[in-house]
């Protein structure tokens, strides 16, 4: 079952988080990492454990690499939540870091979660040391200037144009705020065995907008309550969305075009990859 | 001349900010990090630059975490000034980030200064896998919630304590939020090489110390215009400074042994290591 899987690996990513995050100093800040790191459905995570398995590369050292990119995910929500950013007070059902803390020490978690990513992708348990600086380099690529803050810089840019952003636009966008770090999480277990990552990154690529559109199509119709946090902000402010463009019925299809492709990308690895093949099944079928 | 020397090493690494900083999109996050790693002293970039050459790495390959930790100090002074931390509005005798555009951008562009970072010491042209997994590593562990935000949350923590800190509680602050990477700086060199860090690991545990009992003192009796910032925020906190805790006489003498103290620890190098022991001298002596 998937659901199992996913749950199977969302428990090896809380236990290594807490090993990894044992002995700080007990002040707010390390309190507030451990926070943000907890919950979450951890599919960038599944997609590095399970991309790793794939490639013959075993959870002892692939967990470094999936909670790398887990906290990599937890410091964007942290810094995307303050008042000065998105502004939102409620993240998997419980308060916001800043709203529990304060602004200050949601700032410095980041801050220090970034830098756990690193020091997790980077760790001596990860394998020889060309993967071990492959998988920094390229999580710094995936997550900086060209990245993911890129997608987040697009998106406050977008919040004062003009006019809402086009289908186009709306896809390079989010092609930097959420694909960068889900085709780096899919890609992480071939960089782990030194194998190609073309077919995974073109999965990641179709799982990554599928995985967006389907976030809108909540964002317009889903349940607060299950999703955790305030939704149809988007919609509200008057932002332009994949639902905005193409209507929910274009966008229900397009979203299931796109995990199709997914799912097609992984063709020669056959049945092994089955668990990457629901989770594409997965992203466009959630409730939450 | 040691002044020469710094500003050419100064003007090597803008160049290097320049090439890397092009092309990215035309959006006010990229501007801020351009503006937030422009001037400054450079003084953690010289240090690696000269203790690479110490170790008989030239240049094209230590400009690479030179300049990492020139971007990792900008972001970690960009997060810093923010209203929710130290709210301060001049820095380097410039309106700060979030001053000039505004708080979201200065979050922004200090997470995409971090990531930058990272991407730079793990750079193909800093040489070696071996080292650049090296690097990457050893600068994640200086910058987070053990090194550099570790010392950003005491410092934090220290505002709401019943009491004043302790010369042993503010020199343990400072080791994270200054010295960590002041050490990094001054080891990155031997890391380069695949040398032995130890020697330079105590040359910049007594140089880290030695600038921040002087930035202490500066920040008592020094002129604000030259300083770039504001001043005497600390003492009129209330907050424990080295001034505070050892009178003014008392932390000038501290500062000279801590100076003495770095320059005696490169006995080694020898003559070759002038520049790092004239940099300790100007530590200490510096009007700004």
């Amino acid at each position: 079952m998937f659901a199992d899987r996913l749950a199977g690996d969302a428990a090896r990513i809380q236990a290594h988080f807490d090993q990894v995050l044992a002995g700080l100093d007990a002040l707010p800040v390390a309190q507030a990492m451990a926070y943000a790191t907890a919950g979450g459905k951890r599919l960038r995570g599944f997609l590095v454990l399970e991309g790793a398995r794939l490639h013959g590369v075993g959870p002892e050292r692939a967990i470094w690499p999936a909670c790398a990119i887990e906290a990599l995910h937890a410091y964007s929500l942290v810094h995307d939540d303050l008042p000065c950013m998105d502004d939102d007070d409620l993240r998997r059902g419980r308060p916001t870091v800043h709203v529990k803390w304060n602004e200050g020490t949601a700032v410095l978690a980041g801050d220090a979660l970034q830098a756990l990513a690193f020091e997790l992708a980077a760790h001596e348990d990860c394998g020889p040391a060309a993967v071990r600086a492959d998988l920094a380099l390229s999580l710094a690529r995936a997550s900086g200037a060209r990245g993911m803050v890129l997608g987040q810089a697009l998106d406050i840019a977008a919040e004062e144009a003009p006019a809402p952003l086009s289908l186009e636009q709306i896809t390079r966008l989010q092609a930097g705020k959420t694909g960068a770090l889900i085709e780096w999480a899919a890609c992480a277990g071939a960089r782990l065995a030194g194998a190609e990552t073309a077919p995974l990154a073109r999965y990641a690529g179709a799982l990554g907008l599928a995985f967006q559109i389907a976030d809108d199509i909540l964002d317009e119709e889903g349940d607060a309550e299950k999703a955790g946090k305030r939704l149809r902000k988007d919609a509200e402010a008057g932002k332009a969305t994949f639902v905005s463009l193409l209507g929910l019925e274009g966008a229900r299809s397009r979203a299931k075009e796109l995990a199709e492709a997914a799912e097609a990308a992984l063709e020669a690895y056959g049945a092994q990859a089955d668990p990457l093949r629901e989770a594409a099944r997965f992203v466009i079928s959630r409730d939450s």
